[in-house]
C-alpha cells in the first residue's frame, strides 16, 4: 500500500469536491428521476478534452457501449471501462473524456459500457451487461491477456463482481482490473463511513444504503457475492490495483476488498490518495493528482497488456 | 422575417443567458489565455448529448476537424460548422454537440473545424482556414451542392466571409448557410449595441471592438470585406437564413448583411427570436427554444442539400 505524501490540493481537482457539494445541494430538488441524471450528465464538465481521440458507439453483445479510440493506437489491447454514478446515473457520456485519457495514455482502445441503471433495472442486470460486453470483446477476438478492467464507484464494484461471474462460469480472466473509489459494501458498513463522515464531500452512509436499496430491488440481498465482493471468494482473479481518496466515506470498502483479495492469494495493491475526494479522477487533463492517478495505473497495466 | 410571439423563455434556455454571467464575471480573472480558454470549454456543458453520433477527428486539408457521423446518415451531404467564441475561444470540442444535433436532425454529416485562433492567428488565418476545409471536402468528392455551411457568433461572419473568398477564387457555391447569432461588423456600429446594451447578458460595444482588435491585429482593416461582409458585395451568395436572439447586441449585424444581402439578389431569410441571448442554440436537446432553432434550420436546408 503505498500512501502519497499529504499536501494542499490543487485548485483544479478541488472543483471535484465543489461539483459533489453541487451534486448535493440540487440532489432534494430534481422534479423526475431523468432532472437528476440531466443534471448529472454535467460530471463530464470535470474532465479535460483529451483530443486526438475519435468516438464510435456500437453494441456490445447487447449492451450500448461507445469505443474511445485515441489515433495510433494498439487496437487490439482495450480497456473494458465501467462507469460510476452509484447504479442509477452516469452514462458512456459522462465518463467519455475520463476514459479515453486512459486509453490515450495506455495506448489501446477503451470500450466505454453504457450499462442498464436502477431502479429500472436492479442487480444483477448491471454485473450481466458487463459480463455479455467482456464475452463480447473475446468473440471479437481480443484475447482475454489483452483486456483490462476499470471502473470508478459503482463501476468500480463491477470491474470486481464481473470478474466473479466471468470466472464461475468458466471464461479466461482478463489481465488485470483498476477499480477507482470503489464502492463494493451493500450493507455501507465501512470504519471509514464514520471516520470520514463530513469529509466526504458526496456521500455518507445513509445515502449509500438508499443506492444500494435501489440497486437490489425489494428482494435483493446485500450480501449477494455477485452484487457485494466482500462476501465473495476472490481466489483467481487477476491482479488488482486500487486507488482510493483519503477523505471517502467508501476508503474501507477497497481496504477490506485488497486485504480479502490478499488472503485469496491475489496479486493486490492499493494506493491512498490523502486529501482526496470520491472518484477526484475526474478533473483529468486539468488536476496534477487526477493526472497523477492515471500515470500510476497507466506505468502499472502496460506491461500486463504486452505493451512496453 | 418571420418573428415568434415572445413567451416566457424556458428555465432551460435562461441557463444559456446564466452561462454568459458566469463568462462575464470571470473575465477578468483568468490567469492567462489558456486558462480563460479551458474555463470556456464548459460552453459544451450547456448542450445535451445527441447520442448515437460518432465522432472522428481528421485533417481537412491542413485543418485540424471532427466529423459528427450520426449512425445511418447520408455521408455524402455535409454541413460545414464553424464554432463561435470571439475568434480566440471555442472549439470543435466546444460546440461538438450543438453541431451533432444539426446533423442528426439532418441525416447527414458535420465537418466542424477547428481553425486557428486569434491573438496568435490574425485574420485572414480563420476564413483561410476555413476556405481550405470546403476546397479539401470538394476533393474528397463532396459535391458543393450537398453542403451547407452554418456557424454561430464569429463562427456565423466565417459562414458568409468564406463565401466570398470562395466566389472570388472561383470555387463553386455550396447549396446554402445558415448563421446564427452572427458576428459581422468589426467596427460595432449597430443600432442595437445601444438599444439592447444590457440585455445582452454576454457582448457590448467595448468588449466586441477588444475582439475585433484581436481579430485583425495591428494592421487589419475593420472594413476588410472577407473580415467584415458588411463592406462586401455580397451578388452570387447561395441562399442565406440566420437565426438571432432579439435581446443581442448583435441583432443589427443580421439584419443588416440581410438587407445588403436581399439588395445584391440573394435568397435571405432571418428569423428574430424575442427575448433569446446570443447563441441560444447551445441548450439544444433541453430547451425548447433551442430545438425550434435548429427544426426550422433543418427543414429549410434539407431540400436544399436534396433531401426529403
Amino acid at each position: 500500500m503505498e500512501q502519497k505524501v499529504p499536501g494542499k490540493p490543487s485548485k483544479q481537482v478541488e472543483e471535484v469536491g465543489n461539483w459533489w457539494i453541487k451534486i448535493v445541494a440540487a440532489s432534494t430538488k430534481h422534479e423526475s428521476l431523468d432532472a437528476a441524471r440531466d443534471f448529472g450528465e454535467n460530471w463530464a464538465s470535470l474532465t479535460a478534452e483529451p483530443g486526438v481521440v475519435d468516438y464510435i458507439e456500437t453494441n456490445a453483445g447487447g449492451v450500448p457501449a461507445m469505443w474511445a479510440v485515441p489515433k495510433g493506437c494498439i487496437e487490439d489491447r482495450v480497456i473494458l471501462c465501467l462507469h460510476g454514478g452509484g447504479f442509477f446515473s452516469g452514462s458512456m457520456y459522462t465518463h467519455r473524456k475520463l476514459f479515453a485519457h486512459f486509453a490515450k495514455a495506455i495506448g489501446c482502445r477503451a470500450l466505454i459500457l453504457h450499462y442498464r441503471r436502477s431502479p429500472e433495472h436492479v442487480h444483477p442486470a448491471q454485473v450481466n451487461d458487463t459480463l455479455a460486453a467482456y464475452r463480447w470483446l473475446l468473440d471479437q477476438g481480443i484475447q482475454s491477456n489483452h483486456i483490462a478492467f476499470t471502473g470508478d464507484s459503482a463501476g468500480g464494484g463491477l470491474s470486481i463482481t464481473t470478474l466473479l461471474l466471468a470466472r464461475d462460469k468458466g471464461l479466461p480472466m482478463p489481465a488485470a482490473t483498476m477499480p477507482i473509489s470503489a464502492w463494493f459494501d451493500m450493507e455501507a458498513t465501512g470504519m471509514s463511513m464514520e471516520s470520514n463522515n463530513g469529509k466526504d464531500l458526496l456521500l455518507n452512509r445513509e445515502w449509500v444504503k438508499s443506492l444500494a436499496d435501489m440497486f437490489l430491488g425489494e428482494n435483493g440481498n446485500p450480501r449477494d457475492p455477485y452484487a457485494n465482493p466482500l462476501y465473495a471468494d476472490l481466489k483467481s482473479l487477476p491482479p488488482v490495483y486500487m486507488h482510493v481518496g483519503g477523505d471517502e466515506v467508501l476508503l474501507d470498502d477497497s481496504l477490506r476488498l485488497a486485504e480479502r483479495a490478499r488472503k485469496a492469494g491475489v496479486d493486490v495493491s492499493i494506493d491512498i490518495f490523502p486529501g482526496m475526494q470520491h472518484t477526484f479522477q475526474m478533473a483529468a487533463g486539468r488536476a496534477p493528482e487526477s493526472d497523477d492517478s492515471i500515470s500510476r495505473f497507466v506505468e502499472w497495466v502496460k506491461p500486463k497488456l504486452g505493451l512496453a
